[in-house]
């Protein structure tokens, strides 16, 4: 996980490039698509960035930063059934994994953001999230000691909310996971993955997972209704705002339990799961995802194997956080 | 990882109990065993035994310390192929794990200590692990701010060989890690472990493996040839030392290339394998049991539900360590 630190080098950076995979040997033709390995970074916005994600003057309390929830040393996720609030109350709906933000589609379960800075935008300024408003945290900055002259390195017009985004948004881009097992495998390296894993690609495949799961994400290239099959939401004792989905942002209802398909590239390290947080273990979830979106019955072999197939998704972190 | 360390308490010690599963469920006539989960440590000796394991005065150049080969954070190894000296010079051995030892009926591969006392000694005074001496540890140890009087507290006799080595030998037995799935499923929860797992242990019973790696800690209660049916060393450059194994602590031609059978509870985290550390994955090390212990093929699939097997044999680690 630590290698790739050592490639970060001057102004700009090229992450190390297998790109030349796309001209030998890769599988053109699978639905799944290898994370890309090259990615421009401007290095003094990065670590300004990185900077600002564990600052928790980002709260309006100061006791919350983006790393609260978004662990970077276990997953980018809290690790929590629900997140937890600047007050210290549950949250209504599960942390995703910040890495690899930057390819889905669009942000949160709901989609209610189109950018990495719209989900910055909305994180901030929203009350259950950090509480916070941006002249609040612009005066807050301005009071530090190395803020100010940062800004001003990078930006004419110093600390501006504008900028904030800037360098945050550059330092969550920089935030992906190349060179999973199954990248390497879908780049024609054929023992890359144990027989068991291609096996689970297979079922993965004809079980239908991929029709949502797919792309360079395996996931978070589509919006989803929750329950496709059965429905997920009839023996809950009560319906929260959360599992109405992408309702609360158009007022569809159609769109009532539609949620973002979730990219499945962090999902070995990032237990709970589903937007409730109500399955513990991925196997706990491919027997959700059996049962409401697909119908179906499976073995618990196959199941078993779809998981293995999961887990070789888990790619090399491209965090700096010590 | 860190649930037990509140179990600690007072001077006296007792790891909480599932021993009554001996007498409801336990799968009694399988040929492992679940570790213990009742251990009664002194904790006084413990913390004075934890603080000299990851003290470097315990070797000739103050350098190295127990800690510095067995890593209590990444499963009481180094992660490499064979040790690194206290000169900086690579090893002749692979470093197993510390956890569990003192369920070894004999320490080292080659069996030369009996004890975990033993296996102090030998470390302690070999050139090639600390190269040190037990007059100039004491002395050392006389020198320090606090350990003239902790060893008072415990020893009558204060700083003595025999009790630094009764300290250590207090914190090492606690090294255990109890509460595998696979011992949860010994105990009779059929839940614990996964069809694959399953069918990875029954592979492992059928194949043979359990031959040798069985008991309490799947593996450490033999000696056994490398090579049991073609000759691992046949095409090796050089045989050195190490790879004589018992014969260096009995001189009997019998005993060449003989080995303690290595516990495999830790395997999942102590990559590589073998005395000479030249497995790289637990697939490499199954792939070498098949070819030279057991001379025999075996499907992919059968190898990777038997490392799915072992990978459930990692318990919940009773270190106190930070």
């Amino acid at each position: 996980m630590h290698e790739r630190r050592i490639r970060f080098r001057s102004i700009w950076v090229v992450f190390a490039a297998v790109s030349f995979a796309f001209v030998v040997g890769v599988r053109a033709e699978e639905p799944i698509k290898p994370l890309l390995e090259e990615i421009e970074v401007n290095t003094k916005k990065l670590m300004l960035g990185r900077m600002l994600f564990h600052d928790p003057r980002l709260s309006k309390n100061n006791t919350t930063s983006c790393h609260s929830c978004h662990n970077l040393g276990s997953g980018g996720d809290d690790g929590r059934e629900t997140f937890i609030g600047i007050g210290g109350e549950p949250g209504d709906i599960n942390t995703p994994t910040v890495f690899n933000s930057d390819f889905n589609f669009k942000q949160f379960w709901d989609g209610r953001a189109n950018t990495v800075e719209d989900l910055i935008n909305t994180h901030v300024q929203s009350p259950t999230y950090l509480g916070s408003s941006w002249p609040g945290i612009v005066s807050k900055l301005y009071q530090h000691e190395s803020y100010p002259s940062r800004f001003k390195a990078i930006y004419p017009d110093g600390i501006h909310h504008k900028n904030i985004r800037n360098a945050l948004g550059e330092f969550i881009r920089s935030l992906t996971t190349p060179n999973s097992r199954f990248d390497q495998y879908l780049e024609g390296d054929d023992t890359a993955l144990s027989t068991l894993e291609k096996r689970g690609y297979a079922l993965f495949k004809s079980y239908g997972c991929v029709s949502c799961h797919q792309g360079v994400n395996v996931g978070g290239s589509m919006f989803r209704v929750f329950g496709a099959v059965n429905d997920y939401f009839k023996n809950r004792g009560n319906i929260t705002d959360a599992d109405l989905g992408r309702y609360n942002v158009t007022r569809k209802a159609a769109d009532r339990h539609v949620f973002k398909v979730p990219s499945l590239r962090m999902a070995a390290l990032t237990q709970p799961y589903l937007h409730d947080g109500s399955a513990t273990t991925l196997r706990d979830a491919v027997d959700v995802m059996f049962e409401f979106q697909l119908g179906r019955e499976a073995p618990d072999e196959d199941k078993e194997e779809i998981v293995l197939f999961i887990k070789a998704l888990l790619g090399e972190s491209t965090d700096l956080s010590p």
